[in-house]
């Protein structure tokens, strides 16, 4: 394990957007060494990263298509892991890091809150963690923070809370093309409809975020629900990647409702479409202190995200915590150095 | 030690504002057993807790004078403690309650980060934690949240941070006298800048804030420099303590700067004065991303000082540290049950 003084050498698992992001990052931190990096992408497996990535002053890793293989060979302190949102679509890929002896941090969004859907297989990830003296944390921006950890954060000051709403309004317009397809825009309402019966649009990880913020704050929840509508484009739109036409889907509002005693104490309510007027992320405390917290121009889930991922290798290593953890077990969130 | 489920027994030491009203929250969350209380003031001393707040459902208990015996005889398994700012005033106090084998929690401002201004008392009091072994942590809302622990949590979404510059304006209006008195309302000019130079007046904590802030992200800050100025009635001022007449003192700005390679990259900008028109948090970052986040209504400090040192006792024993703690070494603050 790294003492306090050397660098955390960490393996990035996936080269998607955000892995690619977490690369440059950890480059350019001090902290870190970046010791490897695994993608099953044969178009990308066996490039050298300064190549793919047009980094000429990266450090000379080739990509592995052998994540097993590249962890035994490179036996890193930690591995960032980007490649999908389901816990049963990514759990193999988790399984071989832990197995290496890696810590391993995670975006797999339903890995901030396992036992949610998966209770079966969080309990095995627990278990292989545990015997490997590891720990593997999920998290980003959201979920892992913007509408759980930070209200939560804030709940820190209250003597009492009764309820928690809070509302994060993204402008999809300039974001990349596979934000704008996960929150439909383009569709028509009947795709729209289809595509989120067929549970294959939408935001992962509200109900995740749901469920840490109350077992932050010790509620038991007698139920939740969630409902993902579409929002309506009210005249034509363009963004860079496509056009969406006057009554057709730019985007989405997907709320869950956590209730408590019959009464709804949180609402989560994240709306994500071409043309918001304006990105913000609000938080609505009512307690004893009530407390409303606004983040003014919201914050840029990609951006975020990457930083979150790689600011929590630290304080895991550091923790000394084994086994699957969840936010709630660090220290403050905070910049990694 | 409590286990999980069992109630958390505290004794509360000082019997002030603040600690009356941790009295009160403490009784009322079930976590809590309110087991003791603790005052030198032979007017409250020997007093019952419920005639003295004026609460008949209160357990009984009757106030002690003297904390080394009353701690002996209840052994608590956490003491809070609010009864000065300064750590060679209290340090006497903490003695007892480490000595005790009690978990301490203190309002202490300079607790917070006590190397600052007392690095040899502090290394006694951690020695002595570490040997007793229980934890000492000073923590409120400011210093301990406001403007250090919540701008901090949000550089945990930044890759990179250039600046922080955060702003805390309290209109004092409607406040206690006590707050009132120790921002210099109603002084003159002249009156106001000796009590300065004798440092009698102004907000204890704000270098410790910036300390732990600087720490919290791995800065070595090259120097610090604080000014405290005052705010000038522009009119007729009336509280329903005291009348400010034009031109004396409504309050205080009080500014810490950090800086960092020569440039002031942490700003920590405080206004407390009675005709403030509005009170709020205003946390600027500037890296990637920039944040600008705001508590519209702002933090109310006493209400939320109690919420902060109750929701922390929790937190401190199950992180199963011991020694003198910060707040950077408690998972992620909230709300208690």
């Amino acid at each position: 394990m790294a003492s306090s003084n050397s660098k955390i050498r960490v393996v990035q698992y996936g080269l998607g957007h955000i892995g690619q992001e977490v690369v440059h990052l950890l480059i350019k931190k001090p902290r870190f060494a970046l010791v490897g990096v695994i993608d099953n992408d044969p178009l990308k497996a066996g490039r050298s990263v300064s190549e793919l990535l047009g980094m000429p002053h990266a450090p000379k890793v080739r990509v592995s298509g052998d994540g097993p293989a590249c962890l035994a060979r490179v036996r890193p302190d930690a591995v960032i892991h980007t490649t999908g949102s389901s816990v049963k679509g990514t759990f193999s890929q988790l399984v071989d890091i832990l197995e290496s002896g890696a810590h391993c941090i995670s975006s797999t969004e339903e890995l901030l809150y396992p036992d949610l859907r998966n209770p079966a297989l969080a309990r095995k990830l627990d278990r292989l963690a545990r015997q490997e003296q590891v720990a593997l944390l999920g998290t980003g921006v959201n979920p892992g923070f913007a509408m759980d950890i930070l209200p939560l954060c804030l709940t820190g000051i209250c003597q009492s809370v009764s309820s928690i709403h809070v509302t994060r309004v993204l402008d999809a317009s300039h974001r990349r093309l596979p934000l704008q397809r996960k929150i439909g825009a383009g569709l028509n309402v009947r795709e729209f409809k289809n595509l989120v019966r067929a549970e294959k649009l939408g935001h992962v990880g509200l109900l995740e975020s749901m469920m840490l913020l109350a077992e932050g704050l010790g509620w038991k929840l007698d139920r939740c629900a969630e409902k993902i509508e579409p929002k309506i484009a009210p005249r034509r739109l363009a963004t860079s990647h496509l056009v969406i036409s006057k009554g057709s889907v730019a985007g989405l509002r997907q709320v869950a409702t956590g209730f408590r005693r019959g009464k709804p104490v949180l609402v989560l309510d994240l709306l994500m479409f071409v043309g918001a007027k304006a990105s913000y992320d609000f938080i609505q405390i009512k307690g004893r202190p009530s407390l409303e917290s606004k983040v003014i121009k919201g914050i840029h889930g990609d951006v975020a995200t990457v930083a979150a991922l790689v600011n929590a290798v630290p304080r895991v290593i550091e923790s000394g915590k084994t086994g699957l953890i969840s936010m709630l077990d660090l220290p403050v969130p905070r910049m990694a150095p």
